[in-house]
């Protein structure tokens, strides 16, 4: 009951806009004051909160002391391994990114030890600097894409990678320089539309119901349904890359054929628009999203072609997902962010046209304001969130 | 809390395979003797149990007398007006189906005020045949082919039977037979898949997260995710006969281009052996799935490759929805559960060919034990399962 009571305390000072009082969380609890009181010194004293000064009193009467998430208390690691970037950050408990580190690279090539050495290497560097800013690593979540068993693993299969039936946070754990906290790992795609949903909450009536699309060279997706992931059996949903998008189309990395990956992933627009895939990025080569922009920006006529079909063959594979799953928005995030002003027309007018809803309530279409950074970001945040779900679990680990 | 009580009580009998003692239900629920006794009486009082006389005692002791479902109580009528029949039934508390009715016909070039006409009259009969039972009539559910608001409607678009924007459940009564009792409407795929998860609790270990496709001149389908209905936004959800199985084929009659339908659907099936579409059965004529399993029962090449097509798009769609949605199985029902001997292989192999985590888990496919019944015992059952789930509305509306 009492670690129910803390995490409803928490989630008060948490969801609130401006510094709340004991008396405050005791209201909007139900709780007796006392109660509340005795709450918020456990969370003040495992250091989850801190007192922030007088709160406004906008009927007068005496200040309260105002009570805040703290910016030195437990912080979350999230790690993305990506085909041809890895990335971590570490963000606090107010959801505030603190420290951030990316790295460009091409990692088919290369063995996954190698690959999770370098992303255990960057989650040191990063966790040095968070324990200089006085934070306290609740743990670290990596993000990998493709199939996997969250939360623990393994990994069944991440076709651009190449990985296959592989312990990745074992792997990730025998680096040598990788802090001693808790991992956890997901899907990139999940982890996104996590981020996604919590960067939402900010506008009012933003929608809670949504596929975030992870473009990059393969194409992910996260199924957000009335505010909460909609992850399969398995935590194997949301393969939207991998829907068909002509049954004799052109061979997959998967095994299969016609998969819209082969139609609307990075590498097949370099190839559509005549261009090679750029391998790396590590010896200062620029990415394949910033290829397809720079061509696109000079009105160069293949590169449109190219961008064109890529938008075609999404929107042909979204107004399916939208058929079977009944959502508000489409969210393009990933390369798709920064692609969306050349494609974002081509995926409205196949919704539009193949939606059978679609005349009564058609779905948004935007841009990620996340871009590829949701999938670090969401994975920072499953740690963090954590916390704030389960209080009492963090009072215990510190001993307050 | 009395309410919450009662449906406790309720569900203790409803779930148990053996008459059970009041006793028994005081023990399973935490309550006491006294308040179980009580509540029992309440039931008993509203015509929802029956005392069955005394129940089996394993260890000896006194016999105490046995509880069961009452078969003269409140009942649900399910109704379902598809392209080519009409169907209702009534269903007791049981979930036994205690009377129906089905008549063929061709729904498409009539008005929907006809064949809603029909429906109510059908309905009439049956619920005659109920009250002769002794039952109660607690509501009707009417199962749509399409796009449809749930629980009241209106209807958007139900593409094969031509009606668009249309209060379905007030045209429904204003037909004159129609009996007085609470109505609701949803997706006929929807309620298919109702059927189908109640029916499955039987078998032990039976999957709780499937696709039930409803195959016949449409193609639906309900999703079932951890053993709940993924209903989407508006209740729209599962629209796989509009998934694009090849941009650029055959129109739809939704106004899009190479839909399902149009590969895998009944008439798209009689088209592509050769054969024409029956308009209708009233008049003695043979319904569309009757042609095909007569056709290809005497192996005619034609109506063997028109298969092979058909169950190759349905495979394709199947196996982008599964990417999508990570479920166990997939049940294939309405027409399908018939055709499963000749198109089963077909899906069977697209799923496996283009399912990214099939080498993982690859689903279970098989036909519904329900076949075409299932939309209509899913509606009949929606009915009753709002009772079992909220007992003290019935109660209070009889008065007891």
């Amino acid at each position: 009951m009492r670690e129910h009571n803390l995490a409803l305390a928490l989630r008060e000072i948490a969801f609130a806009h401006t510094p709340v009082s004991r008396a405050d969380i005791a209201s909007a609890t139900g709780l007796t004051r006392a109660t509340a009181s005795s709450l918020v010194d456990a969370l003040v004293g495992a250091g989850l909160v801190v007192e922030s000064g007088p709160t406004a009193r906008p009927r007068g009467g005496r200040p309260a002391t105002g009570l805040v998430l703290s910016s030195t208390g437990p912080a979350g690691i999230g790690i993305e391994v990506n085909v041809d970037y890895v990335a971590v950050c570490v963000m606090d408990l107010a959801g505030v990114v603190r420290h951030r580190r990316i790295e460009g690279g091409d990692w088919r090539d290369v063995p996954a030890p190698e690959a999770l050495a370098r992303a255990a290497s960057l989650t040191a560097d990063v966790a040095r600097s968070a324990r200089r800013s006085g934070l306290r690593l609740a743990g670290a979540a990596l993000a990998v894409p493709g199939l996997v068993q969250a939360p623990y693993g393994p990994l069944q299969l991440a076709p651009n990678l190449g990985w296959q039936d592989l312990d990745v946070l074992a792997v990730l754990r025998d680096a040598p320089d990788l802090p001693a906290v808790p991992l956890t790992v997901d899907n990139e795609a999940n982890f996104a539309a996590l981020a996604e949903l919590y960067a939402a909450p900010a506008e009012p009536g933003a929608p809670r119901s949504f596929l975030h699309v992870s473009g990059e060279i393969g194409i992910g997706s996260g199924i957000v349904l009335n505010g909460a992931l909609v992850r399969g059996r398995h935590g194997w949903s949301g393969e939207l890359g991998h829907l068909t998008v002509s049954p004799d189309g052109p061979d997959c990395t998967c095994g299969s054929r016609g998969c819209l990956e082969q139609y609307a992933g990075l590498d097949a627009i370099l190839r559509a628009a005549g261009l090679p895939a750029p391998r790396g990025t590590s010896l200062g080569g620029v990415s394949a999203v910033e290829r397809i922009v720079e061509t696109a920006k000079t009105a160069d006529p293949s590169m449109l072609a190219a961008l064109e079909s890529a938008g075609t063959a999404l929107g042909v594979a979204l107004a399916g997902a939208l058929n079977l799953l009944d959502l508000d928005a489409v969210v393009l995030g990933g390369a798709y962010a920064r692609l969306a002003p050349w494609i974002l027309e081509f995926v409205e007018q196949e919704i539009g046209g193949r939606l059978l809803s679609a005349p009564w309530s058609a779905p948004q279409v935007r841009a990620s304001l996340l871009q590829a950074d949701a999938a670090v970001l969401g994975a920072a945040r499953s740690v963090v969130q954590g916390v704030v779900d389960d209080p009492a679990s963090w009072v215990a680990r510190v001993g307050a």
